[in-house]
């Protein structure tokens, strides 16, 4: 894998995945241009890439916006990774969810397909759009059944990447990633999935919750895996596929999970609760990817196991937790340039 | 079936399909209400529902505009059939069709969980979410592949439907329909598929062009037979599925459908020519629908062979044909309300 000199853009690249893939890539001795316009919301700090500001050219705007033409046209590689990720917010606020992932996408990968013909892009998928798994593991075979708006949005998004490669107007693929956490994910967001949330809690001394018996599984990917498996994608050549699933190493219960994150916290055992109702309606139940196509087809594999990823993404926050803490933002909707 | 004095809500009901719909309704007694702001491009035509004027009241408004909610509020019974249907124009104007297609589908399905909550609705999908087939004849189990940005769109509205639906918030089902033909399909819209171009050509002693070796098949629908499934999602209670798909009776190739039009018509027989780039690019290849599932579950099939319905179709037109050739229009895009 080589990524010295390459001319790399990252969209999102002020987010959590995204300023992981960023870091990485700098490291490698890529030239890196973001675009982030910090939407609301949408887990992005300027933080995140802190001490690489000379390094990294960030681009404030949407990527719907006609002013990154010039940054399009430059890359020689492109991480997608902008995006709503709250599946709450996107139930609140639907439309809103759909300007961010679907109607941002369409203009962002018409300019690619125009200035920049056949750009190998990874789009940083979902596996939110499988809904409720009718079996696990779950494979790219599993119909597709969101429980959420965004789901749906993502997998339109998701298409279209699908649907332009298959016209050779660009080159992409789709990861469609299962829960990551790691260094970096926004704590700050109060409606932003579970490791979000027992992050905050543990990071603050406060118990853990676990709603309904907590024997859902999930099988958590840490960052850095989730990073290795785009730059994976990023550096092969004549992709056999245009979609994988992309799993963490373990399926564990959610009470294993809090049990682990609380135990390395030095907190209390978690407690068991009721699922509050707007979490209920788009629980999926448990949840384990089936990686076993991107495996053999890229050659990827998740290394880090949960406890070791946990206590690094612990020790991580423990050095510049208040950078994390800035008080909770109301969460408002974008207004929407097609609202009238 | 009983529709009489059902208080039925029809989008798109100044179309191809819908128009149909909206006489055999008004036949059953039903009250009906047309939503159809006679969308350039779309299809919806005055002339369809000529003669049912003081009975059928039409509201000229977008199915994503407010002012709908006192017209969904009433409504018994829904058939949204609202939507731009040219592969063609969703490549050329890919915003439109995301507006069109899905942005007003949200806002209209908002309206109806939000003021009618639990209210049926047929949605008429389309087999072009399935895009090349991997196998024939073409199940619900099909992967989805769209090969324009008309199938992301109608197919992310027909998620919604079904999220919407397993949520409880409305109770829709996604009929998606093969190749539909009959009387009062528009004939003046330049890139509409290949059953409006014969139509036009037949009419007006035009020999047919039929491209590359003619042997792709498709599975015709006649409109009255896609109406009776229509009616039948509608009437059935505690639907089993909530996606059908839904075929013709008789698998044809071009070539043979070429012929049967050009002698009902009286007509040379069929050139055979090369694709035109733009129609290569969406071309499917063959297609056929497994229509299994719709006639086991709600105990619908298709009656009508392709013969009787062409020649009933070319007997309609013959009537009234120059209501239906009005001066093509250049079908400039829709102005976008969140263009900027």
């Amino acid at each position: 894998m080589q990524f010295r000199r390459c001319r790399v853009l990252v969209t999102g690249g002020l987010g959590f995945i995204g300023s992981n893939l960023v870091r990485r890539l700098t490291a490698e001795g890529a030239e890196v241009t973001v675009i982030d316009p910090l939407v609301t919301g949408c887990g992005g700090k300027p933080f995140n890439l802190e001490g690489l500001e000379r390094q990294v050219e960030v681009a404030s705007c949407s990527i719907g916006d006609a002013a990154i033409a010039p940054l399009v046209e430059r890359a020689e590689l492109v991480f997608n990774l902008a995006g709503e990720i709250s599946h709450i917010h996107s139930m609140l606020f639907p439309e809103r969810d759909l300007e961010i992932n679907t109607l941002s996408q369409l203009r962002f990968l018409e300019v690619c397909a125009r200035l920049n013909r056949g750009v190998r892009i990874v789009y940083a998928g979902t596996r939110q759009i499988y809904g409720v798994p009718e079996y696990l593991p779950v494979d790219e075979k599993h119909p597709v059944n969101p429980v959420d708006f965004n789901g749906v949005h993502k997998y339109a998004a998701a298409q279209y990447h699908q649907m332009l490669s298959r016209m050779g107007r660009i080159d992409a693929v789709v990861l469609r990633l299962t829960n990551v956490y790691g260094p970096r994910m926004a704590l700050d967001i109060p409606c932003q999935g579970f490791f979000s949330t027992y992050l905050r809690k543990a990071l603050t001394g406060q118990t853990l919750d676990v709603f309904g018996d907590g024997e859902q599984v999930r099988d958590p990917l840490f960052v850095d895996d989730a990073v290795e498996a785009m730059l994976t994608a990023a550096s092969t050549p004549g992709l056999p596929s245009r979609g994988y699933n992309v799993g963490g190493p373990e399926a564990l219960s959610l009470n294993r999970i809090a049990a682990i994150v609380s135990e390395l916290a030095g907190l209390a055992p978690p407690r068991r609760g009721e699922f509050p109702a707007d979490r209920k309606a788009i629980d999926i139940g448990g949840y384990r990817t089936d990686s076993r196509k991107i495996e053999a087809e890229l050659g990827w594999r998740p290394r880090t196991p949960f406890a070791e990823g946990m206590a690094r993404t612990l020790d991580y926050y423990r050095e510049c937790l208040p950078s994390y803490l800035d008080p909770a933002t109301p969460n408002p909707p974008c207004k929407l340039a097609h609202s009238s």
